[in-house]
């Protein structure tokens, strides 16, 4: 027989928390290959490689968001086989360039089928990275390339982020070099990360930064000297976490996201509506059509890959 | 006569917060031996050695519950004669090894007295933490030796940790590898204080962290080459700190609390009764059975030793 | 035609937000001399100078006070010609040296202007540095010379700090020593920004911080070896945050304060209506008055230049 104390009531109190962390028993999930996610399993650990072959930047254009939202679907079945998510890029100058800035520009309209995410008040994206911060597996972000704007609202909705000290590693919150917010928040979680005042100076400047000063400052977990390394070092953590219970990670991430995760509402009033009163407005109208004229349609060249040092040829 | 801004109606608007804060003129308590917890006071510093005579491993069983309970008690009394309150242990390989996992296996129940925390709908060793955050002493850590589960949960309820870099110090938030969570809020007071990428990796990979990992990213205050080193900064701080009023010290810590603590709904909500659910589960209770097998009944061993390098041989 | 998704009903969701975003046109203001405050326009920087001719120690007395409120009330009136404020000091010694603690004492009674703050419930200062916290400005402070009490609680209010490593920079929330808490919410701010240990050790000791400290435990942005690295430093990096748009440095504030900034109610009740109900009891009176002769009228001074290392002469 249980100790006293286990039998009543804080185990009754806990009995809806315990329904929603046990996992549904369920045939093992397929993972196909999404388009523009290339997945492999072994053992507990998905691995998913960001490919967007419609991009030279790896843009987190509709394709990616779709394919995202599809894989997210699968993933929040609890479905117990997989308890670790891995994110890398095929694309080494490139882990996520930027979102699409199509999107915010008339006539813009999606062919692709964007699922339903579950929050109508919550603009796709927004939604999207939401549902990635709350899914039963650990998830850990490994960095080669650039990762700017919504890619570090990518970044910031993952569980762990390890980077290369490669030159080609540069994060940024770029949005208000374009008169806008980060619209996902990601600009909210970095403060709470890396504390307000590095926070205010990096996404206020749009400044591009390297690994070593993100895993110094707490951005990034940590950076490796060389891809063998990362790639390594994210292989074992993966593989340990992936040996325990599914439940128990459950467990933890449900206490670490109540202490430190934005709140649907902060996110949807402190950043997403922010930006969305801004976007229809002709400045930023204006700076998106100059931004895709000095990107050369958001393509490779000197402006993507060097865009903090660069910024200065929006005003130009 | 004050000047006009003093008098109201701010004076006012704070009065029961003056009353809260003001010492009860009292005679000094006394603190005698707590079976195992050894104290001795210097001056307005009460040092406290945990030392659990009936374990090799310094564990948080009911024996250091109890007694802490006890001393919490007189604590609280707002005792102005000690201000500031200093942890150690006698146990050099164990600061606090972990709770006692036989008390949530069946047949467990406690012949000892546990006192009444004040909140019933708290676990016992949940609201002697919680209290521990809010005594009107400063609290401070010195950690020599291991410091897992609850052992963690511990020094977060503290103001300050300090530890030596003897390799004795690994400190871990293991409860992910049991298939459970950190019931009384470690991992999520973890998360705010080195931030949730790190937490997240730390606790959801049970690792063993070194001091001098744990001091570079915020986890304790500082790690000293040397027990005498150590042991010689605790001392001045201490003394310090025990030169100011009382009030200054409550005053101080209240603003904090306010600032940073968990609160007791979020304790309660996404710790205690998310592990309330998932300890009478037949999984954790066969984790909890096999881990009293491998550590040899919770004692010390290879496996207590280097927890975090043998977890593998839970999953044997 | 805009996309879909931007026409309805985010856009309108966000209205009332973009109002308040959209910068007010508006006749450049005047930033004429404020007394203590000596200020130059330089494109969109507004560089702020204080330099109080009324004391040795840069006191924060009525007439920064008073100075700096009539300067908050021209900067939050929308006025898009400037877009970034950094604060220095002409003082080489003291950025700010701490609050004059006449205030506190009876027959003090300012014959200044003060202004209307818009909140009744806070005390001046208070109320000012809350109004700091959402000027639509970027603030930048650049320390050289000690800084403490109120004085690190106006660091607080600013965006970013960075510092100059010269032995005169000395970081300190003192108040506890005093037997007090800092009322403006500086101990509560410092510990969301170094986490809860550090703050607790550095707020309940009274400590003095060199900037090479700060500036790695995250106090401060980053320090410098030299005061020309320093202010070329912020220089580049405020020219570059004043070409951006306006609007996006509003929006990115807006989340960012959301974010980890304290509400009104966290400061008042935690912090402003603590150290209320203290300030006028015999013991702080005393302590005060013990202030102001060891401090020799709170002049440049041996306890002034190194109150760190004096404050045991409080209580001889």
């Amino acid at each position: 027989m249980l100790p006293t104390f286990l039998r009543f009531p804080f185990a009754f109190a806990g009995l809806i928390t315990l329904i929603s962390l046990l996992p549904i028993p369920a045939l093992a999930a397929r993972y196909p290959s999404y388009g523009t996610l290339r997945t492999t399993k072994s053992g507990g650990v998905l691995n998913v490689v960001i490919n967007n072959t419609y991009s030279t930047i790896n843009l987190f254009d509709m394709h990616v968001q779709s394919d995202l939202a599809n894989l997210v679907e699968t993933l929040q079945a609890n479905d117990t086989d997989v308890r670790v998510v891995v994110f890398s890029s095929a694309n080494k100058e490139f882990f996520i360039g930027h979102i699409d800035v199509e999107y915010f520009l008339p006539g813009y309209e999606s062919v692709l089928p964007l699922y339903d995410t579950g929050f109508p008040d919550m603009l796709f994206p927004v939604a999207l990275l939401w549902n990635i911060t709350q899914l039963p597996q650990a998830t850990i972000a490994v960095i080669e390339g650039r990762t700017r704007g919504i890619g570090n609202e990518f970044l910031m909705s993952c569980d762990m982020r390890f980077a290369s000290t490669s030159p080609s590693v540069l994060i940024s919150q770029l949005e208000t070099s374009l008169g806008v917010n980060p619209g996902a928040g990601g600009g909210m979680y970095l403060a709470r990360l890396i504390g307000r005042g590095l926070a205010f100076e990096y996404v206020l400047s749009s400044a591009d930064v390297d690994a070593r000063t993100a895993a110094r400052v707490g951005w990034v977990n940590a950076a490796f000297g060389t891809p063998r390394e990362l790639h390594a070092h994210v292989r074992a953590l993966a593989a340990r976490i992936a040996m325990f219970p599914a439940a128990g990670i459950i467990a933890t991430k449900t206490g670490i996201n109540a202490a430190t995760r934005l709140s649907r509402e902060e996110i949807v009033n402190a950043a997403q509506n922010v930006i969305a009163a801004l976007l229809p407005t002709p400045p930023v109208q204006g700076a998106f059509r100059r931004f895709i004229h000095v990107t050369r349609n958001q393509s490779i060249g000197k402006m993507e890959l060097d865009y903090g040092a660069e910024v200065g040829r929006l005003f130009e």
